[in-house]
């Protein structure tokens, strides 16, 4: 039996891959993130166990994907991309260690599908020509190089950013970020609930505060396109 | 009517998204990138306009999606994330001012499902808290900015590097990376034909000479992961 790490994509339901969901309907069972669409949960057999990871640290979980895959089926839903942020990593390399046949099945990280939904392009001609992915902490617990990442250039997209946007932003301006760098927060994004602020770096954490997670934070010339397509959008969320 | 510009995924025509896949069934026209899978063309119904891009400039590209967008449903199928070094926004930013509605569904990038294919996670606990992504041009036409990069930690992703290997990881060498840094080139990632080079930075270029494109290179201790998990990958191509 086997074990496939699958990336669920964003949080729009439609935005799971052909591959991951045709895996996902076929599987014995499906252990899944907490932030995982309802409806791709239940797209698995109605008699397949279902386990949220919630509660269980990661080693637990990776004990969990290599007894269950020795039996199993599995389906391994995982938030975005399993290797974006995802510590899919960490599950390929337990299961390589237990001789555990697996696939990765890469999903749409909300690296650029978040933005996409606010109408940003991470990647702009004559705009940004470089994209730097970092969390709001280092996995050391540290704060960000905040030197480092205003001599960044280009882009910067922010994971786990919102509580800490208030120390964020302050840490850039001090590193010499201009204050008028354009800045976005995409809250829920690619979701019925989606809600965008679009403000300046040294107002964005005033103008997003008491907005509700998961949340991207994106800084970079490419936030100030977010009113000019956004007007013309359809609706995204099937 | 309307345009959607639908994201392809890196390659295997099982990475669309299904609701990039549901558009495609349901269009009037496709405008397609040469590298979209010729499967996922097909997925167009019988009777469906279907025109390559080849031979078009981004402009004329541009001028074709507002003119078809007019009177069809029109899918503008692209390979990987239309929003990552897709000059998706481009489209958007002509479609939005033209008065045209459109949708943009993003789609899995290269930038992590290639490296994934290769069973390289361009994130990984206590090896790469975060990553940039790049081209190997400036969209000035500029070298990169080599000092930037040696200094950036964590991951590099390189777009469109592989003619331009040798260069690269010279002025990374020079601007002080380690000769030992783990780098890996990617050849056709996530399709049937993929090929992985794995090598130190100082001697990539040399290895992976002469590999076909499309190709991703990773720079990074990511890239030493590659063999850990490689052995016991099944198949991820449907």
């Amino acid at each position: 039996m086997s074990v496939a790490l699958v990336g669920a994509g964003p949080g729009d339901p439609g935005l799971i891959t052909v591959r991951g969901l045709e895996l996902l309907r076929g599987c014995d069972a499906v252990v899944y993130d907490r932030l995982v669409a309802e409806e791709l949960v239940d797209g698995a057999p109605a008699d397949a166990l279902r386990i949220c990871r919630d509660g269980l640290d990661q080693d637990a979980v990776n004990r969990l994907l290599v007894e269950l895959g020795r039996e199993l089926d599995v389906v391994r839903l995982k938030g975005g991309d399993p290797y974006v942020f995802g510590r899919g990593g960490e599950e390929a390399l337990a299961l390589s260690r237990a001789g555990i046949p697996f696939e990765v099945v890469p999903g749409v990280s909300s690296l650029s599908a978040v933005p996409a939904a606010a109408g940003i392009p991470v990647t702009h001609r004559g705009l940004s020509d470089r994209v730097t992915i970092v969390t709001a902490h280092a996995a050391d617990g540290s704060e960000p190089d905040y030197a480092q990442l205003a001599t960044a250039g280009g882009t910067l997209v922010l994971f786990m950013a919102l509580r800490r946007l208030d120390a964020i932003a302050s840490g850039l301006l001090a590193a010499g970020l201009s204050p008028e760098t354009p800045a976005a927060v995409i809250s829920r994004g690619t979701l019925p609930d989606q809600a965008v602020t679009v403000a300046p770096l040294s107002e964005i954490a005033d103008r997003a505060r008491g907005m509700p997670g998961p949340a991207l934070v994106i800084i970079g010339e490419v936030a100030s396109l977010a009113l000019a397509t956004e007007r013309r959008r359809t609706a995204s969320v099937g």
